[in-house]
């Protein structure tokens, strides 16, 4: 992990765009960092989505979600952030994001986010 | 704790004003104490809600959550007393609270508040 | 248990009578007899209300129950009669009574009533 | 077992006929035996409805479920049966029949049906 | 597992077809090959279907889903075919698929089609 | 349950006593009460042994369970007890007898007695 | 299941001879009638054993355990057969049987029987 | 909970002396305070003994376990002096106290002592 | 898997050759195809062993695997033919091999071998 | 995480060095990177240690686990420096450690190492 640089996702071609199907994808080792104290947040990453002409390519997802993990982001943010990431780059027709984060001083979070809303 | 002064909610402001998303919060530590007993509930505070200008901040909620340890208050109340208080304090555009107590005499409890009605 | 009078149950003020908000109660621990067969019938009852003025005093209901303990009655009609009884004593807004009984012969029954229909 | 005639489903009257409420059944352990290989199919039958004027006796439902225990019967045609048998005797509201079968060859079926449709 | 021929689903009968009923089967063992990577993705098929004129001859269906354990195909595009396949055999009058796969460097993914949409 | 005479535990001959095998017979529907709250107390009563030339008869079990439904005795006191009865009636060559019982003002206890110690 | 024939368990040469290791088999659709009540007993059948010079032949033991299907016989009774039938057949070095059944009249049994005692 | 004096343990004779057996009891609801962060400490204590001449008295235990709710003390030293205590008030054969707290900065504590070592 | 040529198992050097610790390793995705049937098999391998000098290289476990998927193989043979193998691959001091297999006809086996015996 | 300096694990003094007791310590949110792929593994820490004059302070422990979440390290060998690392931080009477790891490519490992052997 010597290389910094941005992981983009990729979009690739959807098999059955004529078909209104949905594609649920479930990352749990999502990691990033709380800028309040530096310390490590740690959670699922929940993506429900009814593609429309691409869908995500999901090695390049693999990556994309390594980018969060050195950077300090809370976890409101990075929860809408890849929303708008993924919907900027295959342009679905339905999305969802949930961010289902481990507790934290004994209060867990869970952010869901959609659109169109 | 010897600090029994009352800690406040505080609000931040929202990252995403512009979308209506859902912010779950799970507090599965909450005790306050039976007025009729004067003995030590116990239970999970679940707050949903939908964010307008301002988010909850987690680290104020924390200690928002100290100020029921020893006040004796019944289980309908404070329940519904922290659902007036987060929305007096960051007026979501909607809001529910749930308190899911832990069995007392073989009869286990759950109150579920929301607003608007 | 030598005292074999009926336990009432009592209602007491509800706290926020302004507010449409549910309490759920659910007792693990029931035990009735068969009237076919004079052994006895375990299963878990759950109480499911939104309040009007009153709310059901735990207390009372704990002795309710009890009630039942050495009572001939078939499940159907028990889990009729505490609505029934509940609805008498608190006039709710709206209630529904679950009976979960345990199996008998390798037959689970579960019998659910509410008011209104 | 030597008794092969066949058991007749009961039916009792509905203590409480004026209410629209539920009965749950969950039966689970059925066994018939499947035609194509002559060798036993095991579930769970689950049976949901609204009663009438009439209630299934469950004394004779154990018995009648015994009818299918060396019956060659396929597990879309046993579901059916057994809601339009129960139909016939008591007459209900709504029912739904939900057959739930154990898997075979690696393959699990479970086959549900309603009246009215 | 010499024979590399084409396994077809076959159709019988509908026992039941004037009744609107379901029949839901789940096939845990599923694996196919990926093509990107050349190894084999295991997960569960899923199938929920309302019969029409046919239902779906379980000996037939375990033998075709046999067709993939060799075949190089994406996740989108063999729960796509899936739906098709069993469409153009029985004709039903609803039905979803459902490919559910195991994880993948972290990734879990489902796919979900129906028709009609 | 009119009749309150005492049910005792009738012994049957051990098919095989000419071989050490084990018998675990598990009662979750056990009830008694409490002498000090004149509360009803619930657990799950298990017996563990090892038979010599006589084995328990389950029915009887059935009904000698049922002594204990209206008896006030302490926890330590009926699983001590039990384990007396039956050693009394079938003389085991061991015997194991576990008193689980649920939870009272937050604190659960087991009674684990055995003979030989 | 017209043909009422006793099915025979096979053996069959264990591939290892000279290692000694352990084969659990789990048979969780077991039922046979319980001699008293003329209704069916269900349950699970374990058998763990380390084999000899032979093992058993699986489809055979699919068709011995047939044999009990309509057979009035006790639990205590079964469990013992079935050892000694199995190492009547096989000369295990060590086998255990273990019959666990399902609950009747809210009692649960286990019989645990093994050779060399 | 306005007195604040110390709850004592209180001992009540053994109903059984002449027997080794053993009592297990469970507190899932105990919480103390870090001397550290100030902030509440939440997890079960667990209490394995075998009693000699006396047993502890459970509800001087509900109100001994209450000594700790404000009390700042390590988890370590919780578990070690609430070995202690119950040593000195019940005289126990042998005694084993396991302290199971809940997670604190994503690590979790278990701490088991016993006497004798 | 055009590529049908065998994998071979690789040792790697163990990097604590000086003390004896365990890796326990869990293969969830096994299959291959009972000889009788020419059907699949599925299963989880769990391995245990305590290395010597060398630890098995995990990629090419992962593709030694693979070398089953389409060879017909009896369970009890496989399981011991995976323990061979790596004994002969990297010298372990201890190892235990698992064959957990799916359900086959209502039959469900485990196969476990270890050296030394 | 600015700061990429090496965290030291502190040692306090043990608030009970005279009798021997045990400290488990889980850590769920264990994470590091693979040297083959540069890709992170996640995985569970568990350490049991009977302590001597010293135990381990938490806080410490917290961030000396941080070392890890950049470092490329192969799974037997962190497990095995963990146990180093505490070795020489605290002196325990007895430690084991156990690396818990995430499936990769269908493969799950779990390594324990422990001193003395």
């Amino acid at each position: 992990m010597a290389d910094s640089s941005w992981h983009e996702l990729q979009a690739v071609p959807n098999p059955e765009p004529g078909r209104d199907y949905a594609i649920d994808i479930s990352i749990p080792e999502f990691t990033c960092v709380c800028p309040r104290t530096d310390l490590p947040d740690f959670g699922t990453i929940r993506i429900h989505y009814i593609p429309g002409e691409s869908i995500i390519e999901l090695k390049s997802l693999k990556y994309y979600i390594l980018n969060f993990r050195q950077m300090g982001i809370f976890q409101e943010a990075v929860t809408n952030r890849i929303l708008d990431d993924i919907k900027a780059a295959i342009h679905p027709r339905k999305i969802e994001v949930v961010g289902d984060f481990n507790p934290r001083g004994g209060i867990k979070t869970v952010v869901t986010a959609h659109w169109p809303d």
